[in-house]
């Protein structure tokens, strides 16, 4: 048993930093008592932009220091916290602390996702571990879970809502058919969506985590530059609609899928999800990871993905972790030079694919001469008719298309492109059956 | 970086133990890679009853023995794996090889939560940590989830439906109607329920993992003495009618929840609980456990409860927590002297009570003038009329109740039984709101 007092360097203190300030003071005994004193920890430099600004919470003021770097220079401190965010004064922050061989913890997801081949690099270099239980999905102890839970597994398949903004988002369009602006706009009075939403709505910040989730479950880091991102802002009330008439919401999901083949695929974007999966059932800023192993079978994670309690309750979890014993065989740990990545274009789903045409006799016959020479099957069809008005025109047209590589559609749509009977380009879901 | 092999003996090779050879034939490798070569391992003695019983697995008959203490008295073994489950040869061999100073991974919940005293004291004295997340919920990490994901929380409830044998003969009680004999045979035909079902369906199965969980949220050891628990045995198929007509699905529910007044309630019991919570949807042999802690909020873990793979799974995932290095403050140690465990009788919720009664003018007043009398408010009634003979005898009348101490509800009822109208012992279900 020891009773050390680790010294922590804090760096960032907005919403997440606070909270860690907030939980050491309201649990700092609790969390000493439940480790039998190996866990005593005290913040002792807290780094900010800005000392005039007011504060939540009641740190010290002679804690707090404009200048970065002395939260990793002070001699005082064991333990490096990263929550300043954005990937450049993070990266110089995170890489001095690792050469002082100072353990780093972080929320800090683009960072990882973006540089996380020179950091975890470093980290094993100086055998300090970057621990970022914080970075994916907030209170959810998923990392902890990939890398250690799943030890004895062959991780099959990842599939995770994990961004709160966009599944509150298409959740409000689902439910009230708002548009994608007013369920913004909703989502930003309500705090649910940032001033700038740009990293949510595009799918990135999901994608960020996926990114890390995969590297963990199939050891090696997975290049961001070759992931397949689409965000939400493009989805619309009507082929919400559509997917509920044919037993469906949309989600933003994120997946990654270990074939038999060994390639990975890996994608986010908003995708058809039976209403039955459980995965369905996660509603407003919920995250859920559905992971399946080999041995494990299915497992869900489900929880708060963001907030301040939710992920300062994972900073502390990771700073505990931090004032154990040397971990050197923690953290991210390479064990394949490179795995293989499959090309969006390989990979097969079945799909919805809405087309808007012109109501004239012969265009579903057009469009489905020309499915039908790139060989690719349709399960179904849906265009729903006023019952009061049969002869009302349709303009809308749903093919619900069989499994086929999501390249070979693409041909094929951009050859029913070239029909004049089609007033807009096609609509294309995934459906994900996982 | 350490490449030591650590040597493990297994005691136990049935369902679990075979699995457990299995995944480190298959996944060894992989493991070893995982933790660069930290968590190699090689299993070097197992000690069976009958070694002329045909085994699953390959595994070669040189390392079998039937003298139980040799895979702690090997000096070659490192880490001992009690998987042979009841609480006297299995107590023997754990304390052994505690007092050896070796490691235990055990997924003998019963050992655990009858004996937990002595061998988490000896587990302290000779700093050999217990490992137990297979002890609890299978494949789900929930000990992990508990132990280090909280560990800045309060750890205000935790619910768990944790008993896949019981939920599955439910859910068929449910969906089919069937009687609790026919269910449990289908789950006996299934492989859903083993031969000597009483330890699954009389709750005491379930209840022994609440009392490992809410003894790690709260840092002394429950008593499983104190404990309340009923089982399924009695559940009716009427019952279960009326709950659903109410809104409510019976779900063996064990409950860990942390008063605000410091008293801790626990107890296991078939319950009401809303179809809209999500604990609702845990189907057939899965497992859910729900905790709630004061800053991270909600979250849910969910997966399979049994079976080979996931139990051998967290098997596996603790033998690579007990290669690591020295662990003195982690297993379960005690923070409080004892905590104030609190009575049945002081627990309060609402309820369902159903009374069969002679059909006479008079028998609601009777009964409602007792509920009266005891200050038991009446929030609701239920006694459904068949719509095309209005003027049929009914003889089961549901009064749902407002909240009160069980204590009190004993006491009205100990009164209405004495009322000449009722049939039989009134039928009561907590109403539980989590």
């Amino acid at each position: 048993m020891s009773c050390t007092v680790s010294g922590i360097g804090l760096a960032g203190f907005g919403t997440v930093g606070s909270g860690v300030w907030k939980i050491l003071e309201e649990h700092g005994g609790l969390i000493e008592s439940r480790s039998q004193g190996a866990a005593a920890m005290e913040i002792r430099k807290i780094a900010v932009r800005d000392l005039s600004k007011k504060r939540d919470g009641n740190a010290p003021t002679d804690l707090f220091t404009t200048n970065l770097m002395d939260v990793v220079d002070d001699p005082s401190i064991d333990i490096v916290v990263e929550l300043i965010g954005g990937t450049d004064a993070a990266f110089e922050l995170v890489a001095a602390a690792l050469k002082a061989g100072k353990p780093v913890v972080t929320g800090n997801k683009a960072l990882l996702a973006e540089r996380g081949a020179e950091l975890f690099s470093l980290s094993r270099e100086n055998n300090a571990p970057i621990h970022f239980e914080a970075a994916v999905a907030g209170g959810i102890p998923i990392i902890k879970a990939v890398q250690e839970s799943l030890m004895g597994n062959r991780i099959e398949s990842i599939a995770g809502i994990i961004n709160g903004t966009s599944n509150y988002i298409l959740q409000r369009m689902t439910e009230a058919g708002l548009g994608y602006p007013e369920a913004l706009k909703e989502a930003k009075e309500l705090g649910y969506a940032e001033a700038d939403e740009t990293l949510d709505v595009n799918g990135w910040d999901a994608a960020h985590k996926a990114i890390l989730l995969g590297s963990l479950a199939h050891g090696f880091l997975i290049d961001y530059k070759d992931v397949y991102v689409r965000g939400i802002e493009k989805v619309t009330p009507l082929d919400i609609k559509f997917a509920s008439d044919l037993g469906y919401v949309v989600k933003l999901l994120s997946l990654v899928i270990a074939r038999n083949d060994g390639g990975i695929e890996i994608r986010t974007q908003p995708s058809f999800l039976s209403k039955t999966h459980i995965l369905a059932s996660v509603h407003g800023v919920f995250n859920a990871v559905a992971v399946r192993g080999d041995h494990l079978g299915e497992s869900l994670f489900y929880g708060r993905g963001a907030g301040q309690g939710p992920t300062a309750s994972s900073v502390v979890s990771d700073l505990v972790e931090a004032t154990r014993n040397s971990r050197s065989d923690r953290g991210f740990l390479p064990y394949r030079e490179a795995g293989k990545l499959v090309a969006i274009d390989d990979t097969a789903t079945s799909y919805y694919v809405r087309f808007s045409v012109t109501d004239r006799p012969g265009v579903i016959a057009e469009i489905a001469t020309v499915l039908a020479k790139h060989q690719i099957g349709i399960s179904g069809t849906h265009s729903p008719v006023d019952a009061d008005h049969p002869d009302a025109d349709f303009v809308e047209m749903v093919f619900l298309l069989h499994t086929c590589p999501f390249g070979k559609l693409k041909i094929a749509l951009a050859e029913v492109e070239n029909l004049d009977c089609l007033t807009d380009r096609p609509v294309v879901f995934r459906i994900e059956t996982l």
